[in-house]
Parts: structure tokens; C-alpha cells; sequence
């Protein structure tokens, strides 16, 4: 008998019928003989109908009264699956992230976990019972309710299968596993069998979106194996792990891309050791999440910094960065929109140096500009324009052999 | 400076500019110098929604996961509440029921309170805080969310004022106060300035509507002052209290009336020590409420016994009634509806043994047939045609010179 916790997304149950499904979906697992606790999110819209509640009330609610609002949306979906399963006739208990022993900081809308109490928990199981646990939200040790920020039900699930030190965290989504590339944009994209933590996170970070980033640090901390899977289709998904068996030695695994990116640059600053600080702490503070940043020193020992950032953030970064003007002395401020980011990522990359510079060849081959280049050691983002970003990824998936790689798998 | 308990049902929070409506409410009373608690119920139509979402997922829901999905209702409204007053420039926190310390009985759906842990609101009140507490809610001692059945926020709301030792507890409804009828049917109907808790208890009791019964005992038990006044009309209410002090010598003090109410009868049955309670035991246990009863002892030693009942329920009590024939021995049931329930009430009655009587007489003169009969100290309720129900009210609101009490008020 194994422990394993699955987690089911607000599309997954975002109307009866669906959480009739999620519930056929648990009993599945049940009926294999394994323990079972699941995590769910609210019911598909709930989210977006309370923050516009909200935000009929004030333009800027608290903090704290926002996560009272908002993880009632849980609150609702633990007990609707909780009730399809007693239905189905099977013992089941929901329970809210307070009741679950998910005790996060004093901090709202973005609280981490610090402890999980799982005697609640542990004991329902044992008693036989599935538990349905409310994904997002937790309680401070002072006893207010803080939510866990974008993709907290992912970190909730992770985070109770770590405690519990279940077998398994399977995330149910709304696709059938992790992807070379977006099979939206490119016919040939495939579903991959495995991938690193590694591989993931930088592949979540660039906006791949099936699993959040904190939720797989969490999962590669305390070595959680997950897998990304469909909720409505029945087949494997892809599983998230420490050792890439099958797949170790290709170079490149994925390629994400993400478009609505500018690129803003700062020209003749002051080459003083607190201008970067200045600049990015400023722009941090208004909740503007830059991306790539480049840094150039120019004649006359003057400064010049680009930094790519959503396209919907330029007008509130210019505004900051007038605003600092006297401080940070620039002679020129230059913003370029209508750019797109495309990532190349592979834990195989660490060995091989000239993936990069293939990479630019690619491009170079198709007449792609790259405005802005950034690497880490199994990723290489490149910032090109929208209008070439699909032919990119295609161009790529092809000459890193992504889509050939089926055969390994069988 | 006092402390003050205020209460707004559903309707009274039912929209976002409603929810504002009540901010400024509860400001005036923060503006006197006083401390605020504000107790409400969830908005409007919302319970009716998540039932409505239950009774999509199964016929027969756990009480534990109706009470764990219902008490979502109120906590959005603590939250919306506590937002509209923030953002009007005021310290305020909401706490839902387990936060408030409302320990129930580990009961589902109709909880009693068992004990309020006030530390929490306290320390809030102490710091400045208007504190919105959602009602309706509590949670038993081992952390399982409870409700307290229907009117349960009139009950949170008393049951704070008492714990908290509040100077009053407002409720605040759709009506302006307590009538000496219901004036939507009798014109020169008119609202008193005080009531007491035992006539307040038998109006409430008699669907009077503006204050549970259940409320209206644990105000009588622990003295807390109450009163009933408009949510959207700045008026004085009515007050409910042990003393009346102005109003004291009225023999009555209204008249509440009730129609949907059907007669069972049933003949001939066994003369027995167990035949009520083998009745209305087995009425009882299917919810089946009666009201009026009358048991009769005919020729032969064998029992007659009359009921009144709700309409609605005349069929399930037969079918309950023709299950236990063969226990009950009896000898034919009989049955009438299209009948109302109309009752005077007032605490001056116990010393005045002739209103029964006068009553009688009334209704007499206007040729109206009394069907049943029931009274108690402070109340005579006959059961009458529908079709004479609202010609009874008025002609009893003259008889007993209801509509001419005003000038003692002023």
C-alpha cells in the first residue's frame, strides 16, 4: 500500500461534472489498494469572480482580507469532492489548510510553508479515509488565513507529499504531460516520458506553465517524484525526477518560448557600484518582474543597461525609472515592444559549450535577430522579434532533433 | 464608551452597494465613541447557490461537508465587509467563526454554542479594531467546522453580545422593528417600542419572521438587550427586553398570524399510554413539525387526536401515519387544509384570564369558525379558514385597541 497524493487544478474541477470525474479519478487510485490524499483549487472561475467582488468594493483591498476571501474558492471545491466521493460510497474527509496542519509565516497573499502538522491528516488515512485537502491556503502560528501565492496548490501538493513522504505527487493539468515544445505552436512538439527537477524549473520559469516553479524547487528539495499528467485523458504522463534514465544524454529536452516582451534600455549612466541595485530594487518594489538584464560599459566610463520585461510592465518601469532620474543620471532611456523570449533548456548542456552558439547559427540561418541573449547552465533564452518567435521554436525543435526522440521511449 | 453588537442578515449585505450601506452603518456606530463588533450572515442568494451546487453532486450530502461548504457564504462577507471599511479610512479585522472562538457541540447543521473563547475579538476591540465575525458558524472541539442551523446569526450575534458583556445587540433587518401585526396585510398595524423577551419569544415562534426564537431564549437567558431595527431606514427600532417599562399594562401585545396550515385528525385509536408518543416520535423523526395538538377521549375509551400541521408536509405525515396503523389501532384519519394560524400575544395576559374568551368572542361576531385551539400564558392561537385569516387580524387589532397605542410611546 502506497501513499500518493494527487492534485487536481481549477480546470480540472471547475463544474459538477468535472469533480464528478476528479472523484472517478481518486477512487481509481484508491482501488488499487493506495492511500490517498488529494489537493484541489477552486472551481475553475471562482478565483476571478471574488477578486472582482473585491475589487466592486475598493481598488486596494488588504492583504490579509483578500486571503479570507479568496480561499473560501478551495473551501468550496473540498467539500463537493468530498461529497461525490461519500456518494460513490467511499470514506472521505476535506479538510481546510488550517485543519490540514499547513502552518505558513505571518506574511499574506505570498506566504511560504513553514511546518506541516500532519497527525490530522495521518490519522484520517488511517482510519481508512480519503482526505481532500484545500490547495493555496494555509494558517499562521497566530492563527490568520494566508494564501501560498501563484501555484500554491501545486506547493501544497508537493509540500503534504514530502510530510507524508507519499510514494508519489501526481499533478493532474489540463494537458497530457511536459512537452519538447508547445504542441499548440509546432505539429511536432512530443510528450516528453521523463525530465529533471532541474530541466523543469527552468522550463516552469519560462512560462511553460504546467507545473509552478516553487512547486518543483519544493519537489527537487525533499526529492518528490512527480508526475504531470491529464486529468481527462488515461495514459502516462510525464514524470519529474532526479535521474533522467532514458533521456540522460540528450543535449537539448525543450524549447519554451513566451511573446508580449520589451526591452527597455538605459543609456549614460553613472558607473557607480549602487546603480544596479538602485535601478532593479526600484522596479521591484512596484511589483515589475524583469527579466533578462544586460550591462555594458560604454566610453567615458558611462553605463549602459537593457532588461527585457512584459510588454503590459513598460509604462510603470519608465514611470519609476523617470522618477530616478536625478539619482541614477542617465542621459537616455530607449524601449523596444513587440519582442518574444525563446528558451532552449537541457540538464545536457552543462557538457557540451556549443549548444549556444548552434543555437545562434539557427537563428542566424533564418534571418532571426537576437536583441538579447541570457544563459545559465542547462538553459539559453534569447529575446527575438514576435513575428519570428514560432519560426524560431520550429526551426530549433528541428535542428535539435526534438521531435525524433520517440523512438528512445519505447 | 459601550460596546456594541451589530447584526446584518443576508438581504442586508445582499449586493456590494449594500455591503457599503452597512460599512457606513456600522461607521455611525464606531463615530459615538463605541466599540463595533458586526456579526452577518452570507450574502443574499448565496446559500441557496451552494446548495443548489450539493444537490447537483448527490441527493443525500454529509452534514460535516454541507457545513464545511456552507459557512464559505459568510466568510466572503466578512471579508468584503472589513475591506469596504478599511478602505473608508477604519481599523478592521474579520474572523471567522473558529477564529472568533465559538466552540459548538461537535454537531453538523444545527450546533448549539458551547463556549466563546473571547481572547481574540477582545484584543482586537482593545487595539482599536472593528471586528466582523462571521455568524451562522463555529467549530466543535476537535476542529471541525460546525453551523448553528437556522437563524443561526441571530444566535452568534446574541450569544457574542452575552459573552463579550455588550452594553446591546442591534439586529438589523429588513423591517423597521416588531409590529403589532404584520402590517403588509393590516393597515393601521404599528410598530412597538418594546417587547419583551417572552412575548418576542412567542411572535418569533409564530412566524413573525424578524428574530429567531432561538435568539430571542439566549438574549432572555443571559439579559442582553436587543433591538430590532431597519438596515436601511435610520429610525429607532424596537427594543427587546426584560422590563417593559412603558408598554407594560397591554393585555396584548400582537397579533402574528400564519396561514399553509393543514388539520389531521385521526379516530378511534388505541387508548394507550404510548399512543402520542409513538405519533409524534415517529412524525419527528421526519422532520414532519406539528404545531398544535389535541387529543380528545370519545365513547368506547378510544382517542381522538387533531394536529395542525404545515401544508406542505400533510401528505408525508400521512404516509408516516398509515406506516404505524397496525401499532396505533385506529379507526379512520381525516384531514383539512386550506386553514390559517392566527395568535395574540402579550405577557399581560397571565393576570387577565378573559382575553381567551374576549378572542373568542370576536371572532365569533365576525362569523369566523374556530377550528382548533391552543394557548399558553401569554398566548391564545386559534386555527381558522384561510379564507377568514386576514378579517380575524384586523377585526382582533381593533378589538384590542392595537392601532391606538402610539400616543404612549411619545
Amino acid at each position: 500500500m502506497a501513499l500518493i497524493v494527487q492534485k487536481f487544478g481549477g480546470t480540472s474541477v471547475g463544474s459538477v461534472e468535472r469533480i464528478q470525474h476528479v472523484a472517478n479519478r481518486v477512487i481509481q487510485e484508491a482501488e488499487r489498494g493506495n492511500q490517498v490524499v488529494v489537493v484541489v483549487s477552486a472551481m475553475g472561475k471562482t478565483t476571478d469572480a471574488l477578486v472582482k467582488l473585491a475589487s466592486d468594493i475598493t481598488d486596494s483591498p488588504s492583504k490579509r482580507e483578500m486571503d479570507m476571501l479568496l480561499t473560501t474558492g478551495e473551501q468550496v471545491t473540498i467539500s463537493l469532492l468530498t461529497m461525490a466521493l461519500q456518494c460513490k460510497g467511499y470514506e472521505a474527509t476535506s479538510l481546510t489548510g488550517w485543519q490540514a496542519g499547513i502552518q505558513t509565516e505571518a506574511v499574506h497573499s505570498n506566504a511560504r510553508i513553514q511546518h506541516i502538522d500532519t497527525t490530522r491528516i495521518q490519522r484520517q488515512l488511517d482510519s481508512g479515509r480519503i482526505v481532500v485537502v484545500a490547495g493555496f491556503q494555509g494558517c499562521s502560528e497566530d492563527g490568520s488565513i494566508t494564501t501560498l501565492g501563484r501555484g500554491g496548490s501545486d506547493t501544497t501538493a508537493v509540500a503534504l507529499a514530502a510530510a507524508l513522504k507519499a510514494a508519489k505527487c501526481d499533478i493532474y493539468t489540463d494537458v497530457t504531460g511536459v512537452f519538447t515544445t508547445d504542441p499548440r505552436y509546432v505539429e511536432d512538439a512530443r510528450k516528453l516520458h521523463s525530465i529533471s527537477y532541474d530541466e523543469m524549473l527552468e522550463l516552469a520559469n519560462l512560462g511553460a506553465g504546467v507545473l509552478h516553479p516553487r512547486a518543483v524547487e519544493f519537489a527537487k528539495n525533499y526529492q518528490v517524484p512527480l508526475e504531470v499528467r491529464s486529468s481527462l485523458e488515461n495514459e502516462n504522463g510525464t514524470i519529474v525526477e532526479e535521474e533522467v534514465s532514458m533521456e540522460q544524454n540528450l543535449v537539448v529536452r525543450g524549447i519554451a518560448f513566451e511573446d508580449n516582451i520589451s526591452r527597455v534600455t538605459i543609456e549614460g549612466l553613472n558607473n557607480e557600484l549602487q546603480t544596479l541595485s538602485t535601478i532593479f530594487t526600484a522596479l521591484a518594489k512596484e511589483q515589475l518582474n524583469v527579466d533578462i538584464i544586460i550591462q555594458n560599459v560604454t566610453a567615458n566610463n558611462r553605463l549602459s543597461i537593457s532588461f527585457s520585461i512584459k510588454t503590459v510592465d513598460v509604462e510603470a518601469a519608465l514611470a519609476v525609472l523617470k522618477e530616478y532620474k536625478s539619482t541614477l543620471g542617465y542621459t537616455r532611456i530607449e524601449h523596444e515592444s513587440g519582442l518574444a523570449k525563446v528558451s532552449i533548456v537541457g540538464s545536457g548542456m552543462i557538457s557540451n559549450p556549443g549548444v549556444a552558439a548552434e543555437m545562434f547559427e539557427v537563428l542566424a540561418g533564418e534571418k532571426i535577430e537576437v536583441k538579447m541573449v541570457s544563459t545559465s547552465e542547462i538553459k539559453v533564452s534569447t529575446v527575438v522579434p514576435h513575428a519570428d518567435m514560432v519560426k524560431a521554436v520550429e526551426t530549433l525543435h528541428v535542428a535539435f532533433e526534438l521531435e525524433e526522440q520517440q523512438a528512445v521511449q519505447v
